[in-house]
């Protein structure tokens, strides 16, 4: 079991961070059986040399354990990973030291799904070998139990039960809604906003993100753009990237409301709690709910959006929470406080990745597609042994083993860092 | 100017962090002059490779830069190293990264200090050639406006101006209060305690800090043992270091509450704003409050501790938060909030950087002693070259130019990992 060095794959878009060169710190997991498991975790490019560097660290607590030894004890090799008596000092449970933690844990997960010839969203079906209780006794309770304790996830996943096949049934005939990010990036043209609109409203998709942030005649006519473009009964978001302070947020939002976005996204700090409470009190009479999480450390900090009425949509991301473990604490707790999950997704492989957890999401605990949809970024799915499938605006339920989280051999040797020939010719440019 | 690598130090007893390594990672920023800056951030032993490489990361950020240019705009300065389009994906302004920013940025006011030739606490001093509008310059207000804005925090400068000279001249006759951790670390005996109790009341100490969490019975003998050693005037705080969920964090100090400590010192997890501000509401009527910061992440969060009347003690961190720079924007936010500072030290070196933090405050900020101390742990001072000096339980105002981050070059080369003769013998044994 060891780490296998960065990956840098493709360049986007974004406002807040201004300079993306898309990447990811890539572990594969290897058994004496041959049997192996890939995970990685997301980044922005300068940097994954550091995460990398701490899934270095962590492997020592890894290598050497048996799949079985690992899975029947998942809270506790949880805890083992992410409280480290010396390492937690690092975080606990948030930057660095959580993305390898992310990534190493994705790559067991994988690992798990493989050996049990699952896709992961089946695995954690009770039907497919588990059941409630071994869900729960993947979770860490520490620190939410004033928001969830066990009994009462247990009980959550114990009535949703009931209906759990018609709703399996449904998602493998249908798939999982999503909404489209392609559309709209800053730095887009009209025209090519236009053509880009064109093309998705023709292969189905009614929900579109539009980034917004950088200035704010510029985000008026491009929300005005879209709005004309899909027309008053299609769904249009917003996602500002962190860029504002609170009292900025809005006022800036407040001058978008008449082009009726869903929801703002990102409007600030990820880390503000509060300041997010206080933009969702003033938007709500305009109807417009406030989404985060791509940028949330853990689920101690979901919990307390989720107290305060902080968030309207929960955004989970596969990569920078503690892998399937720590995202089922978040949709359970989202659950309770009925608050719909529409997953973070982009990157490198997050939309392969996150379609597990919203389907096992609407599977297994909400039971419920109301105000719900995953995000999807049409780019880099070719690096993947098993990309997504999208048919018709949706997610169709992945169906090889495993989390859907190993890329191809090729994509790999090419994009290493710093020996691929991709670095090689950079470095010749 | 290059990353030093780390160095390990020493070994000490903590709850939640069960068998520390104390460590840094120690950064050294050459001048063309000939003139250093030295800097760290502190770490609990494993890991600490993974903050040298956080900090090789952002010497690009630093390197040809002269120091004129940075402190002629250190907000833009703060914001390049906190903020790089890349690397803030890792946090941002979080965990490893700004562990890494916090050791660079320290380095930086070291040299910065030794240039002007003043300790740091002084060259934040408008007397020194700063004035206020200077010291507001070095700080980013970015997602605290809606707390503190730069002119609130102009207004608290010049206004604490009155009485500053005063203040200062008190200082460097009396120096500033401390209270002590060194006596009642868990894992001590009876008999222990009460020497280490008795000498400490000799040497002056009037305030003690007593380590609970990992066995009520054993909290409550040891709490009483320390009461009856100092009498009911004295002072006793306890520290949990993380141990609880909330509810137990409650019922827990609940039951020590006859031994009158003046606060519970992170009950729960570091994140946990809300969790804390549920703990402080119930604790409130027995009189004890809460105290929390040493793993408190950034600004935005003690901004929503204040805001959430979460704490009722501030506890800054030198090389946690981004250096004197984001410090600064805690003191002033505590300030307006009426919350007393008393900071964490103890660590390797903490004691050292903390100093001038609390002074500046005193001096410049809050102009008042009340409720306020500052940590003090016997160790590890003796491998600095300018060490703290303690007198009479009082901090004694540092007088040699810099911020005292400075090791002796013979502790650097024996401790170095991993080529320092207390690793090679290490690894012998």
């Amino acid at each position: 079991r060891k780490p296998r060095g960065e990956s840098r794959l493709s360049r986007s878009h974004r406002t807040a961070h201004t300079d993306p060169d898309y990447s990811t710190a890539y572990v594969v997991v290897h058994t004496d059986s041959g049997l192996q498991g890939f995970g990685f975790t997301f980044t922005l490019g300068k940097g994954t040399e550091i995460v990398v560097c701490a899934v270095r660290a962590l492997a020592g607590l890894v290598v050497g354990k048996s799949l079985q030894e690992i899975v029947s004890d998942f809270r506790g090799f949880y805890r083992l990973l992410s409280s480290d008596g010396q390492m937690r000092w690092l975080g606990p449970e948030k930057g660095v030291i959580h993305l390898a933690t992310a990534a190493v844990l994705n790559a067991v997960w994988d690992l798990w799904a493989r050996a049990e010839a699952f896709p992961s969203f089946r695995l954690t079906l009770p039907d497919s070998g588990s059941d409630p209780k071994q869900i729960v006794s993947c979770v860490d309770f520490r620190y939410i139990t004033d928001a969830l304790t066990e009994e009462e996830a247990l009980d959550i996943l114990v009535k949703a039960q009931e209906g759990k096949q018609q709703r399996e049934d449904q998602m493998l005939k249908e798939g999982y809604p999503a909404y489209t990010t392609s559309c709209a990036w800053i730095g887009y043209s009209d025209e090519q906003l236009k053509q880009l609109c064109t093309d998705a409203l023709k292969s189905g998709w009614t929900k579109f993100k539009v980034k917004v942030g950088a200035d704010l005649e510029d985000d008026t006519r491009r929300c005005r753009l879209i709005r004309q473009m899909i027309g008053p009964d299609k769904t249009l978001m917003i996602d500002a990237n962190q860029r504002w302070d609170v009292s900025e947020a809005i006022g800036w939002v407040s001058s978008l409301a008449e082009f009726k976005p869903l929801w703002i996204e990102e409007p600030t700090c990820p880390d503000d709690i509060l300041g997010h409470a206080a933009i969702s009190k003033a938007l709500a009479p305009l109807g417009i709910g406030v989404a985060t999480g791509e940028q949330c450390q853990n689920r101690v900090m979901f919990k307390q959006f989720l107290q305060a009425s902080a968030l309207q949509f929960v955004q989970i991301d596969s990569c920078r929470l503690g892998s399937v473990n720590e995202n089922l604490a978040v949709l359970l707790m989202a659950h309770k406080f009925k608050v719909p999950v529409c997953p973070h997704a982009g990157g490198v492989g997050l939309c392969e990745l996150v379609q597990h957890l919203i389907l096992f999401d609407y599977i297994c605990v909400s039971g419920s597609l109301s105000n719900r949809m995953c995000e999807y970024v049409d780019h880099l799915h070719e690096h993947f042994t098993s990309p997504v499938v999208i048919h018709d605006a949706h997610y169709m339920p992945p169906k090889d083993p495993g989390y859907s989280c190993e890329m191809l051999e090729s994509s790999v040797k090419k994009h290493q860092y710093p020996e691929g020939d991709v670095w090689k010719q950079h470095k010749n440019n």
